[in-house]
């Protein structure tokens, strides 16, 4: 007996996230429902999830789980767990449901802007551009007065989750010292990773490249604040992918106003910015509008750790490419 | 007894290669004779050189080779061999000079930047950073109309020598496919490092991101003209880092200013290059002035690879870290 | 609030699994309960698990799991999780009790084990260490008229669980095509680790060396028969690690004692094998008494596990180092 | 115009040495003459060498250099470099003659069977199979009172050339702790190859496996003698895999009959040894007749070693895969 699987994506588009090859594989083992760009309508919700094995979405608009007897697994494809607010882990738990994230699938895409800014900002790639189509440019010497490369440097990770998990093998060609700050890791699990486990003040005084890797949580918003931002050093990279929400955003704003230290960020709290807020003028920062995560082609990865894990559930064997949900850790999402 | 160095490595300085430590490693083994910025006063030369094991230099000034019985190595630190035209390699092999140059010391610097400008270039860091000073930046999909990752792309190396090596690790965690082409290389050795070797025709063609690596020879003087430039991707990335002697660079301008395809030029036929050459206001393009190799700290490799080889002498042993000079190779050296 | 740990490993002995730096851990973040060799008392077990927070044990015996509401976690380390007829898992998970297992900590000294027979049984090792002894060794060629190296051969992993993630590294520097047969895991996960999916006929068939290391399930007791040995190459190596239940060990005995292929067998029906039992004279077969998995100091990895585990839960933390029980696994286990 | 290449390499076989698809390459590039397994008779050796651009041989017996002025190349197939009493180097450097030794593609064959021994006399694998053999064999942990894994032991490597080169990547999988020993390179080398480099001395007393990797060298005959023996460990293994020469074997028998420390040894003062040598009957060796590099198809390397050098001369590049002959180093063989 095959199973049924209801495909409702929306907000993101099929195309962005299945490649055809996975459609068809998907297919082949499961009865689809809707598998459109826009949102399921609510009567074929109410008619057709009755009897779901899975559901894929972004967003939990499907009633009471309770009324969803047959279901399994509900694949998230947004690209984070859902708060226990929304999702009751603990029946989903008891009634063998599973509930499954794709947030894995953006490590490598944002890894490699992470890396990709971060070497921006201690080369000065941006910088120098700017000022040779000013005409201002320096060769040489001249050019590198306060560049650095990446080998042997001390690196620090904020979060050393999946993303972390991503950035360590391009980081690995450099020889780096690894530094980690995670709440939600044991002291042992760091090490077992090669990274030296130490506190937040430590990781910020001591990193010549800081990588702000962690998810929000309940605990985390803006505990970057003005007393950790002091910490840093004067010749550091503070590269802020994931997310503005751990940082107090004016307080970092001022400091690299005030030229502190560099700056690489890939997100912020506003999107799209104020016009005329101050970090647009801030000097040596490198600025990206969220976009890390959103590439065409390689978002495809959202599609196939589904179908991978759809597929494994179809022959009666356990997922094994998203994220599982911890209850120790979604107890913790906001 | 201790063999008598000349340490004469201007125009670089001191500081710039040599770190302390290397420098007392230096000192414990050899009578050090210099070792200042400064070129050696020529009346020193004269008196020093007649009995020197070997000479550290940027440049051949010290008289005929046969008037140096001593004379046992050349190490040059100014980054490539001489030509056979300032330094007689015949003699040199009949006489057991072994000439030695630093150049493999560049490649970790040029290697890093090669790739963070190829990040940038692909992923448009620069040049949504630009967008977003000037408050016109795009987010999430709206931001990566033609940007992609590195991850599975072809990639083809111009020049398979020491900045090819050094590429290749920072490159392995993106997984992708290696085009070679190298005339100085055979098929056999390309294969075995894991490259497909391809004419230079097929690689132009093949290529998403071209990294452009070979060094100057008399028999590849603007080799990349026009008509190969044509054979360049639309959607590909040309990475220009060593050297501008390889390419057409009034045409690769013309290509550029056209937008036939992205760039990221770390090095020009002239340097400065002139306030109104076209190629500053060129799209798409990530423009640095030469100055990937010169990073102090990382220069000190120079020192460190000249002290491992006079160590190595010292002890009546082979040198092992700078560059041997092959005789095939010196004598296309322009 | 510190958490109660019942620590009865019996039939294992402390200093077997622990190392004392990690019983040190332990009892710094859990109160600990018995820790000794002998099994815990029936009298003490009544009295003391009603409140205990999690249980470390080879073999369960401490009554209903309804009577323990304290229970968080069961700590096997026997070797494997229990089955299902003794544990309930469908209680433990809709009470959030967690069954983890130390089976991943026998791994590593196994994949040694196994790696050191095939290649003993390919270069023919031990027979040759015989025939020197007996005196009648051969030299150079004549030593090496059927013995291979491992260098780029095929070799096939019947089970890709944990001892196959643990033989792959040691594996990884002779360049093998790697094939896998593995009924509990997906064509996809396969390839993604990078071997080959095929079947079970098309793995013996193909093979130079066949690594059995499949653990025992109710689905393939004596799956490879007398069919399936028929299959295997006369030039290849069947290295039987775990277990002979995967086995039809009487025909694998009628076959090796023909000489119809070579074997190493490190796991046996009955142990101690009867005396008179014909695998002992079998030719090309390198035997090993079940031994591969018993290496004091090693075994030290289970306590490791044990406490990387209580010291995560008892931060509120998920637990990250022992395998975790997937309901379609243990519903397999005999 | 194509070379002239004398395949001459009697004791060696054709087939031995050479895959077909190599000779098939070489024949596309180059005028062989020869090419059989009888040594080439005197009098076409008369007639052919004279205009020859290199000569493939085990064996120097084409009279003086001089007679010889297209020579360019000598590459010796027996498996290391000519003494200097047999080929004049001076003259070869001079007159631009490379010799070119095919050492390194034993290194991988050699490499495994060390691998192999080690993790035999580490497990008592053999040992573990005769006693299963004569019905004495002891299960798990009775099993394994002396035994001990890889996994993150320190390991001495005595000689750190192109065996040390191959053993690595095996080994690097167990996580070993590395000591070197060579007076053939600096401290600074063994460093930058991930080794400790320590005195002889030093190396015997702290490893827990001993690797004897050393070339012979008019310096290292009988190097470890009856001194050194009793460094080492009683815990140790001893592995002699290249050369015999470098031990006193007649104190290493006396030391392993009295059981001091394991060994596994594969090479041998006389070979055959002599039937009544006390050797065959120490106890805790593993004795293998030297053949762990004459394996049928691992010894086609030694042709696509040559092939590949050839054909990178014949296209006027510099050979890459054989070894080449450094003067320090070639002054000292024996």
């Amino acid at each position: 007996m095959r199973h049924k699987v209801i495909l409702d994506p929306a907000f993101r588009r099929m195309e962005e996230i299945f490649h055809p090859d996975d459609l068809a594989r998907l297919h082949a083992v499961c009865d689809v429902v809707w598998g459109k760009d826009e949102p399921m309508p609510p009567e074929l919700i109410d008619r057709e999830c009755l009897d779901a094995f899975a559901i894929v979405t972004t967003r939990w608009r499907y009633g009471e789980l309770a009324g969803l007897p047959k279901l399994r697994a509900i694949l998230e494809v947004g690209g984070r767990h859902p708060s226990s607010a929304v999702i009751d882990y603990d029946y989903c738990r008891a009634n063998g449901i599973r509930v499954l994230s794709c947030a894995p699938a953006f490590g490598p895409m944002v890894a490699e802007m992470a890396l990709g800014m971060a070497i921006d900002a201690a080369r000065e790639i941006s910088a120098g551009h700017d000022a040779f189509r000013a005409g201002s440019e320096k060769y040489l010497w001249d050019g590198n007065v306060d560049t650095f490369t990446l080998y042997g440097e001390t690196v620090g990770f904020i979060g050393f989750g999946g993303l972390a998990q991503c950035l360590k093998p391009p980081i690995a060609p450099f020889g780096c010292h690894l530094l980690a700050y995670d709440p939600w890791r044991t002291d042992q699990f760091l090490k077992d990773q090669g990274a030296d486990p130490v506190g937040l003040d430590d990781l910020l005084s001591r990193a010549r490249v800081i990588f702000v890797l962690a998810i929000p949580s309940t605990e985390n918003r803006a505990q970057i604040g003005i007393r950790e931002l002091a910490l840093i050093r004067r010749d550091a990279v503070f590269v802020l992918m994931s997310r503005s929400h751990v940082v107090d955003f004016e307080a970092l704003t001022t400091a690299l106003v005030e030229g502190r230290f560099r700056a690489a960020i890939g997100v912020f709290p506003q999107e799209p910015m104020p016009a005329d807020h101050p970090i647009r003028r801030a000097p040596n920062v490198v600025l990206s509008a969220h976009r890390a995560g959103s590439i065409v082609g390689d978002s495809n990865l959202i599609g196939r750790m589904v179908v991978d894990d759809l597929e494994a559930m179809a022959q009666d064997l356990p997922p094994w490419h998203m994220q599982v949900a911890e209850p120790e850790i979604v107890a913790r999402l906001p």
